[in-house]
Formats: C-alpha cells, structure tokens, sequence
C-alpha cells in the first residue's frame, strides 16, 4: 500500500470513529481515559523498551540533549501523562452543552448545542508525551485523530498507541480513535494534509518551520501560532517591585516557551529609576539585555539592539529592552513587531490599563501578571491542546471547548415560515 | 500598476481602516450606517444610472432574466437595502462584548471579550445589493471589508462603494473600511486569495463552482456552504396535518434557496396513509416527485428516483422521496446524502425528538419546525452574512456575533507563575 493509500485508509476509519465518538456518553469517555491511564502505568517496561530504540537511533543521528531529553519515555514523564489523562477524565465533557437558548416570537425555541469537530490531524515533533496528551484531549471531545509525530519517536509513538487501543476497546470505543500514522516518510504528512475530505482540522505543535510548512500545504483550516514575541510594558505610574517580580517571571521562570516575555518596554519617565533595577536583577539571573540607545545609556552593560532583535523569539537568556514616550508608542511598537500572542502591562492607572486592554490585539492581554499566564490550565480552561494566534475558531489558548463546535437545535410546535 | 499589486494595495489600506474599525465607539458606526442608507436614498438615481449600464451588458451578454433580476436595482431593492442597513445599526454591537468572566484560584480575573476579526474578503456573483448588505454586516462587527463581486455588476457596485466611502468619511471612519476591488479581472479574486498576510477569512457566496474555485485556491480561512441538501423525516407518530403544512412550506414556500427541503423521508408505518396525501398536495403546487420503489407504488404519478436524486439540490419543484424503515435508515440516509445544512423531524415521540437533535450532525436540526428556519434573522442572529456547513468557527448561519474572535483580557495585581 502507497503511503497516499495508507493515510487515506486511517481517515476513513477514523471518520467512522469520530460518528460513534460524537454521542458516547461521557461515563463511557471517562472510563477510557482512566483506563489508558492505568495501561501506561502497568505496560511501563514495554513503553521504555520501544522509548530506548528511539533513544538510540537520537543518540547515532547526534540530536542534541534537548531533544533527546524531550524525547525520554521515563518513569516520571509516563507517570505524569497518566496522571494528565485521569485530570482530563475529571474535567466537565463539553460535548452536549446548551450553550444558549432562547425563544423567538413565533415560539420557536432555539438553542446552541456543542458537538465534535470530528476528525482532527495532530501534527508534531518528537515529543511522545504529546501523543497521549493529545489522544486524551481529542477522546474527552469527541474527536477522532490521526496523530503523525516527529521521525525520531516512532517506536515510542507506536507503542504508545497500542495501549491506548486496547484501552479503547476495553471501554468499547472504536480502537481508530487514536491512530498513529505508522511511518517516518514525510509524504505521509503531506497526504494528511490532503484528506480535506475526511478531516476537519489540522493543528500542528512544533517550531515555526514544521508550522510553516504544515500551514502552506494543507487543503484543511489549521489552528496554528508560528512564535510568541511577548511584550511586557511598564508604564510611568507601575508600582516598581510588583514590575520588577512579573518581568523577572516574564523572562526567567521558563524562558524556553511561547509565553516568556521577549521584549521590554519602559515608560521615559519611570526609565532612570526602574531600568537600572530590573536590568541589574534580570543580567543577575544571566540574561543579555539589548536595548535601545536610551536603555543603553541607562544600563551600561547592555549591548546595543539591532532591528533584528525587536520582533525576535529568542526563546532564551536574552531581552530586547527598549525606552518609549508613552502608551502609544508602546502600542505601536506591539502592532509592529508583536505575534499577537501575549501583551502585558504593568500599571497602578485604571484608564490605561483599560486602555491597554483594549487596543492591544493579543490572544490574551493581562493587566499586572505575567506573560506566563498565557496557558490554558493557568487561565482556567483545564487543558490545553495549543494555542492559536489565528483570530478564526479560537484565539489564544484552546482547551475542551475549543475542540468542538455549535449546532442549533430547534424545537417547534408545527411552525413554518410566511 | 498590476492586478495583483492593486489589490495588495487596498488590503494594506483595508488593514490599517480594520485597526481604526476594531476601537471605533458603536455610536459612530451606527451613523455611518445610517448616513449610508441616506446616502443610498438620495443617490438612487445615479444608482439606477450605473445599473442601468450593467443592464444593458447583461442583456447583450443573453444572460437569463432570472440573473438580470437579481442585478436589478429598483427603487425597491433600493429602499430594501437601506432599511436593512438602519437595521443593523440598531442591532447591539458585538464588539467589546465580555461572554464571560472567571476568577482563579490565585485571584487573576479572566474574562473573553469579543473583538473583530480584522479584514475579510467578499466574494460573491453579479448581486449589487449583497454589497451593501455585506458591507453594513462587516462594519458593524468592526471588520474592513474588500468586496469582489461578479462582472455583470461592476458599475452598480463602484456606484455603491462611492456612496458608502462618503458616508463612512461623513462619519469619521476610514473609506477604506469598504472597498470594492474595480475590475473585472478574474486575476483579482485569485490575488485576493493569496493575501493571507493582510486578510483574514474569506467569505464566498453564491453557487458551488464559484465557491468551489474559492475553497480551492485559498491560501486564507474560507467560511462557506457548497450546497443545501435538507432532508424532512416524517415520523411514525407525526401529526400528519402539521407534516404536510411544514412539507409544503419546506418545499414550495421559495424552492430556489438552500434551506428548501430536497428531500422527504416518511416513515413506513404512515407511509401508506401520508405519502399519498403530502404528494397530492405538492403535486398540486406543480411539484414534480421522484420517489423510490414504495413511494411510487404508494403515489403512482411519481416517478422513480435514480441514484443521482438523493444527493442532489434540485433548488427548484423537484421533490425526492423515500420510505424509511425507521428512525436508523432515516440517519443512515441522511449522513450519506446530507450536506450538514438543516434536517427536521416532523414527531410526537419526545424521545425520538431527542435522539434525531442529538444524532444529526447538521448545522441546524429542528423538531416539527420547517427547514426554512435556517436563516439568521429567523433564528434570531439580527442579520445573516452567510451559512458555514464546516464546523470550523462557526456551524449554520453567521451573524454579527461570527464576524468577530474574543481575545482573553486578564486582570491581575501582580500575579506571577510559579
């Protein structure tokens, strides 16, 4: 069978999967997901044993110690995905909601129903975690998906996916739920992109390469964000410790994610007092700071920013740090060089926090909090399956909820239309 | 200057109008829309004037008088769209709306607020006043529009853009907010496609090969229905008095449109009772049915149904009909020839009632109510500025409240991740 055949053949099966998952009941759901939970727990050894083939092909390919950390089934990283599926087995099952209702004055009475997308393709790099994670979010929804994951997990992925169909089936929900496509071959992902037919939406997880390409290629809508250059804003009026602790946060807690705080914005006023602070604080956590020839004269250990650096994802111990004259020039600096990902500002006036709220065209835009809340378990969704910086379906964040869709169901009493 | 670089040229100037739109208070937006319908009132004569030259291509093109009809602007398409315009301006603004709002744990406040979702692209057949009902629709949720619509209407619709963008100047906002691409050139829709930087999602509307090129060659979101294809199922337990109103209602009430039912399913339990009677009286209003083995020993004028019935949109006097075995085959049918557009159920079952909501995977279902319903301002939406039959953002008819994304706007008092 061509990779073209094959592909087409797991959509097919998964379609039909996605009509028995979209009105399982939630008792039947949960059970299965408690079930895959306790199946990686006691399938452990095997998990490990494909996870050290994958190890070892990572280590002869030279991958370097992130990817290879990344890529390592250990006892802590399965014990955690268990763990992550029995919260999404606790966590309230969209499907079903009335989100709405209300009566015409005919007396129709009409409301929203949440259903299923149906069939989603879930497309990312050498993370086996992800696997589970993803098959957990996609069942409790009612989808059905393809997963296709980075060459180097294979093994792991496959035997991942064993376990979870036989949990599925223990549970009596079709084992092409959960489908890992069974092959390195790039042309796979390609033909999964094709199936516009069969699968409802694409969302891709990885770096802004693997998300270009997938964007490019695909006939289906994709939910996607490429990069997060967040911006933290400290206005004249900001209480300075309360700046000082959300930009530390913003930058250092975890600087290797979408939602780490790339850019520094101060206000002119408060510039000479607050940046010399901050900057000695952040340079004593290691971070590099490049700065605007203000910031530079303010902090004599910083380097000079180029252009590339403001609407750089450095994704690391660096910070872009530039002086503006006020709340319009920090605005205009996010619209031109921001992702729409993640804006802060830090202020003690209520009419430019409001202000700020407003205007800023972000998936999430906070008022004194870190960047780093940007998540859908930190802002309450529960779970997180990614995050889109596309404004259509879902921006920001996206939990249960955002796996599904509305229909409307309608109830009369013999109405037609005049 | 080129085609492709012209319409480079007003998405950029539709991108920066949507980011004056995305804050411009309602008030001002309600009187640009209501100077509009004034503008379009004391402007009709040079309105007919240019229409009057489309006319005249039209007829010398042999278009068919139904087409023609639908270019004409009458003094009472005239009055009709600037009605419809003081209509949207009094319907609620969706913009800056909070749908919800949570507290954390930690004390962060999270809430949603609804904001535009920035330029979106028209695409639609030889109808001028889908122009200025797409571009009140849009301006209201504070989107910029870029509208393409057919060749036979293009002095009509450069006429109506040059009434709009005096209106919308009249009022403070930016003329570019509404644009009319002002060639014929096919060249221009394709560029338009390809503007994903600058647009946001695509709108398509009028027959299936128009959208079908538009779904195809779109490198933007594409919101769109490629047919309606609505199914009625007459239960065992209908009340055979309302059935027959909601059939006749569903079928002849306007065949031409997409929420017109296609095809009937009636029970086997009533059919020997119902089917008679229903085909009589459609027969009478010049309905021609295309019945399947039992329907045409049942109704002997009918004549049989080939496999090409059940899947088509007849959009005229063309009835399919088929008896069911029950509420399973009535499903089956429907998930197979269905095009996820509006299906009822005419029933006293309560039960059943509920099982058919809940099973039918179209964008609206109803109980006892005819498919006719499937419209936004029937629904209850204010306004419609299309139907969506992919389950992508929104399912069913869009209004307002679907012309706009919400971003996450947090409050917090120095909050940081730990």
């Amino acid at each position: 069978m061509s990779v073209e055949q094959l592909v087409h053949e797991m959509c097919l099966a998964a379609r039909q999967a996605a009509r028995q998952l979209a009105t399982a009941p939630s008792g039947q759901k949960n059970q299965a997901l408690r079930a895959m939970a306790a199946a990686l727990r006691q399938e452990a050894p095997g998990l490990k044993e494909a996870n050290a083939q994958d190890l070892e092909g990572a280590r002869q390919a030279g991958l370097s110690a992130a990817m290879i950390d990344r890529l390592t089934l250990s006892d802590a990283v399965i014990e955690s995905m268990a763990a992550g599926l029995e919260e999404v087995a606790a966590l309230p099952d969209p499907v079903g909601e009335i989100t709405s209702m209300w009566r015409r004055p005919n007396g129709l009475l009409v409301g929203r129903q949440r259903i299923p997308l149906g069939v989603i393709g879930f497309i990312y790099e050498s993370r086996p975690n992800v696997t589970v994670d993803a098959a957990g979010l996609c069942l409790k929804s009612g989808n059905a998906v393809v997963l296709k994951g980075g060459k180097e997990a294979l093994e792991s992925n496959l035997a991942l996916a064993r376990v979870v169909a036989q949990a599925l089936e223990a549970a009596g929900l079709p084992p092409a739920a959960v489908q890992v496509i069974p092959t390195t071959d790039r042309a796979a992902t390609s033909a999964l992109l094709k199936e516009d037919e069969l699968v409802d939406v694409i969302i891709p997880r990885g770096g802004e390469g693997l998300i270009r390409f997938v964007a490019e290629n695909s006939a289906i809508p994709v939910l996607k964000h490429y990069k997060g250059v967040c911006h933290v804003f400290v206005d004249a009026s900001a209480d300075q410790d309360m700046a000082l602790e959300i930009c530390l946060n913003a930058k250092c807690q975890r600087p290797g994610v979408c939602n780490a705080m790339e850019t520094l914005l101060v206000h002119q006023d408060l510039a000479p007092q607050f940046l010399p602070r901050v900057a000695q604080a952040l340079m004593e956590k290691g971070v590099e700071i490049r700065g605007c020839p203000q910031t530079c004269r303010l902090v004599p250990q910083a380097k000079p920013a180029v252009e590339e650096d403001w609407p750089a994802e450095f994704l690391d111990l660096i910070l872009a740090v530039k002086v503006v004259e006020g709340m319009d020039q920090a605005l205009d600096h996010i619209d031109r060089y921001g992702s729409r990902h993640t804006e802060a500002i830090v202020t003690s006036d209520y009419t430019r926090a409001k202000h700020f709220l407003d205007r800023v065209d972000s998936s999430v835009v906070l008022v004194n909090a870190s960047t780093r809340f940007n998540d859908g378990g930190q802002l309450g969704l529960g779970a997180e399956i990614g995050i889109n910086t596309s404004k259509l379906h879902a921006f920001g964040p996206m939990g249960l909820a955002e796996l599904t869709s509305q229909k409307f169901v309608v109830q009369g009493e013999g109405q037609v239309r005049s």
